[in-house]
């Protein structure tokens, strides 16, 4: 079996955001979905895990678009694990227009956890390495910790986790933080200005009814730092998004 | 070329509830899909249309589920028009899964507007009869006016539309008012109880920043009737389900 896995994937109109472009949310759908498959076929799927009380978490994701992108029809996706490090592996992601151009690089940071104990199992004895593929290129950087906002004034909104985010895990879904983190600008925020880079950590799990706070710190012109929180105290996301003037 | 237009669709993990269950959202998508390739290979898509300041609006939908469904693989959709009369035109769609089987059947009725005017355009003029078929049986009725609310109270909840609510003409997607909808109903009720009969009528668009109350009345055990108004007095839908008591 090939080391990378490359999937294709058909463009729907409900894909695309208020520029007639695909979002940031549906991309991560198709990066998640592309990740599962190329797991599960070679073993290491959430499925293959879950019969030995095993799941993958994702902690870490760095998003950077290489040029602009209009793509309406198809995308593809290539994947692969490129590192296995102690309790941590790295997975990443090209992503390919339909003329073949690669226009987004993503790079993952996973974790393995039992799922009765939520604690992370060493990734060297479980996974095999003849998985690992290191001779490509890498197109962007690992993904980073990202720094906390300063001082933490009042909340930009609050969201209320409902039915619709929720996974069969009774988790919020990974796209919906995303979604809530994206939804704190505003579409003329957006219309002047490109998303170049999107990091995001990922440090607790947030449940059916939790209410969230929205907090957002302006770096400079160009970065902006979202946290979401349950109560003040409980860290659930941090993202770094690095715009770009459209010219 | 044929008068039904039939479309598969591979499912995907990210488009199943917390019950792993292919959501009512998530079916939309692929409805409305499903209607604008359609649409657009007889040369009367959103696309064909515009080029004339026209556009397609949908007004009422039924969704009825048949039979309970765990369909995890793939989807396929049929949909023809079956009805064109004075200012509005009936589309129909059945939902089939892996095996053949139709398990959701579903009815909307559309209106064809000048985008200027805002106004409805006669069809009989501007659509050819010869894209009516009439010979397939008809598995749920034509959706209905809902009554309203008999009298509003406090609302359930307030919804904001944001970057990710919005397509390209500035307004609320249809799935995003369905998803706020469904959010009015718990992990509980949902578990214990399924949708039967999903129907909605479109009243106003919504668009960005505003925000909508939700109010929702029980009507009986089964049935509830949900309205998501702009400020008490501007109606923009309004949504009947009926349950089916889980055995």
């Amino acid at each position: 079996m090939l080391k990378i896995g490359t999937y294709k994937y058909k463009l729907s109109r409900w894909q695309f955001d208020f520029e007639d472009k695909l979002s940031v949310i549906q991309l991560m759908n198709l990066l998640l979905e592309s990740a599962g498959n190329h797991a599960e076929e070679r073993g290491f799927g959430i499925d293959n895990l879950m019969a030995e009380d095993k799941s993958w978490v994702l902690l870490r994701a760095r998003i950077e678009f290489l040029s602009d992108y209009n793509e309406k029809k198809e995308i593809q996706i290539e994947t692969w694990v490129d590192e296995i490090k102690g309790l941590f592996t790295t997975r990443r992601f090209n992503v390919l227009d339909s003329r073949g151009e690669v226009f987004c690089a993503v790079a993952t940071t996973w974790a393995m956890i039992n799922i009765k104990t939520r604690k992370m199992l060493h990734l060297t004895e479980l996974l095999d390495e003849k998985f690992l593929f290191t001779e490509k290129e890498a197109l962007t950087k690992a993904p980073e910790k990202i720094n906390p906002i300063d001082e933490k004034n009042e909340a930009l909104s609050r969201v209320e986790a409902l039915y619709s985010s929720i996974d069969i895990n009774n988790h919020v879904t990974t796209t919906r933080y995303i979604q809530w983190i994206l939804d704190s600008f505003s579409i003329d925020d957006l219309k002047e200005n490109r998303i170049k880079i999107f990091e995001i950590n990922f440090q607790n799990e947030a449940k059916f009814r939790d209410t969230l706070e929205v907090h957002k710190q302006k770096i400079s012109d160009e970065i902006y730092i979202i946290e979401l929180t349950k109560a003040p105290e409980i860290q659930i996301c941090r993202a770094r998004i690095r715009f770009e003037k459209k010219s």
